[in-house]
């Protein structure tokens, strides 16, 4: 935290953390370009860490590390707009499964190709050979949580 | 979004969101451990984004990518455990300003100390090379936000 000081060499967590709040915007700018113009930033976590087979609501809020009542606050809202299908949880009548409608399912496609614009664009400009090395030392630290998790 | 489906290579969203993540679930625990029990994941947002000078609520929602409702919320917690101290806001006599209170500037300069100790373990699991390439990767890429930014 603290970490956006510029007068400071930025720490770990502001080197991650500022380029994929940049992907994040230019998502919300692409997605705005063609058509889906009720989506906002705050909205993406419940497409990112919904599971293709549907997920629960407390399940997503552990996945995005927010509070139960925002990311429930965020569902109805996406599901509201149409984003979303939900069902009873037929291992909890009490609870409820939400995943991607086929209109999720096209948001989500269309935020895959964009990622893979702004991809290519930052490659173009800090060439192949590091943002290969940048994503070779991603899926390095990726494995390392990996495996600390698996040992929990 | 939906970078988080295992069976494809990972996107570059999701290959900066999970270590990212990984961190800030690391300084909740480091947090924890250092009797700051009562700091959730979704809190960390208002200590990354408010500024030392103090920052108005809507600021702090535009750069945290939430919606002012949600950042609200949290702000109001975050205020009521005594992280924050609020004064109004000289230029808008309607609104206020928030700024982190001396205990606030304690849990940053915990979660900086945190931040430290985990890049010197991924350091030492990917090798240092390697984390010197990552994060000269990253910078280059956050100087290319920068000119974008600056351009527009």
């Amino acid at each position: 935290m603290a970490e956006n000081h510029h007068e400071y060499p930025r720490m770990l967590g502001a080197l991650l953390r500022i380029p994929f709040q940049a992907i994040v915007t230019k998502i919300e700018a692409g997605l705005r370009a063609r058509g889906y113009t009720d989506l906002r930033p705050a909205h993406f976590v419940v497409f990112q860490h919904i599971r293709p087979e549907g997920s629960r609501i407390t399940e997503l809020a552990e996945r995005a590390q927010m509070t139960k009542q925002s990311m429930s606050e965020l569902v109805h809202y996406v599901e509201a707009k149409g984003y979303l299908e939900r069902e009873p949880d037929p291992r909890d009548h009490r609870a409820s499964i939400v995943r991607l409608s086929m209109k999720g399912e096209a948001v989500n496609n269309a935020a895959r190709e964009i990622i893979r614009q702004v991809e290519e664009e930052w490659s173009n400009q800090i060439g192949r050979e590091q943002m290969n090395a940048l994503k070779q030392g991603l899926m390095a630290i990726i494995r390392v949580i990996e495996v600390e998790n698996s040992n929990q």
